[in-house]
């Protein structure tokens, strides 16, 4: 159920976002127990001018590469199963996409289970 | 007070992108006491290959007409509310626009009352 | 860390944009101590019928030139930073962007220090 918002600049193939996309399930699938059929990921570009961040902060060099991505999960994990999650993610855009692993930045929202409904006007995840 | 975030497929007309707003505020306002005048909603279209989904998660039949429904919404709510606001939602796109409720995928994130400024940089929502 | 996401309608020039996300980004170093280098920021255009708001909610009068201002920040900052916050990123996108205070939007989503890699696949702000 997650639902996973990928950011970039412009310019980069389809194959690549798609990519980065597999990665990025890939590695919930490995680090905090997402379903792989639990998919669903929004893809936006922006012009060079619209996607601002900075080079160096906290010591971390970033290039024109790099990458937001913003996941609403399910409330519940844990700070160490969100730590793995992480060192995964930019393990795998480092092997499978060529990343700079500088690049990779990611940020959670947690949302409580009733906060989703997957279709059907339903909220498949809450169990009253 | 919402924010609403609309993600779909680019390639619809703009009279349907508005019947999906349309339809959301109207379940919002039938179900989570959202005032008529409390609107506001971004609609964002997105390329085949920049929105990906699945499409038989838990079941339910998506199609390329799935729509993202990401709605930031002043915590309080009950799960009773967030349910009826689901089914409506649902039954009203289905009504009003001739979507499939298959299609309908929804998220909810809460934020406290002092997270919301609706102008004039002030906290309008919040009582210290 | 603050990821931000400022949303607009098309047609402003690339250094009116620039400049709300200077403003915005200046008001968070001025009053909840966001480092000048922690800057992250998203902007989004839309086209006329994909950014809907109400011209006159809660007695504010809005216009189409209306930016939506989401802020994912760490939790923590207290209910009188917000408002310092909110008050302070009005009066820079009038001062210096010319914007009308009633145009400017603001919400805030809190999360925990957890919930952020800012790169290298490393939660930075975590101390387990």
């Amino acid at each position: 159920m997650p639902l996973v918002r990928i950011s970039l600049r412009a310019g980069k193939p389809a194959a690549y976002r798609r990519a980065v996309a597999d990665a990025v399930h890939q590695a919930m699938m490995e680090t905090i127990n997402v379903a792989p059929t639990s998919r669903f990921q929004l893809i936006t570009e922006h012009a060079p001018e619209d996607l601002i961040y900075d080079p160096t902060h906290l010591g971390i060099q970033r290039t024109d590469d790099v990458v937001f991505i913003q996941i609403t999960l399910a409330a519940g994990r844990t700070p160490d199963q969100k730590r793995a999650l992480y060192k995964r993610m930019a393990e795998l855009l480092t092997e499978k996409v060529g990343m700079r692993p500088q690049d990779v930045f990611i940020n959670l929202l947690d949302a409580p289970r009733e906060n989703w409904s997957l279709g059907n006007g339903e909220a498949q995840l809450f169990q009253p």
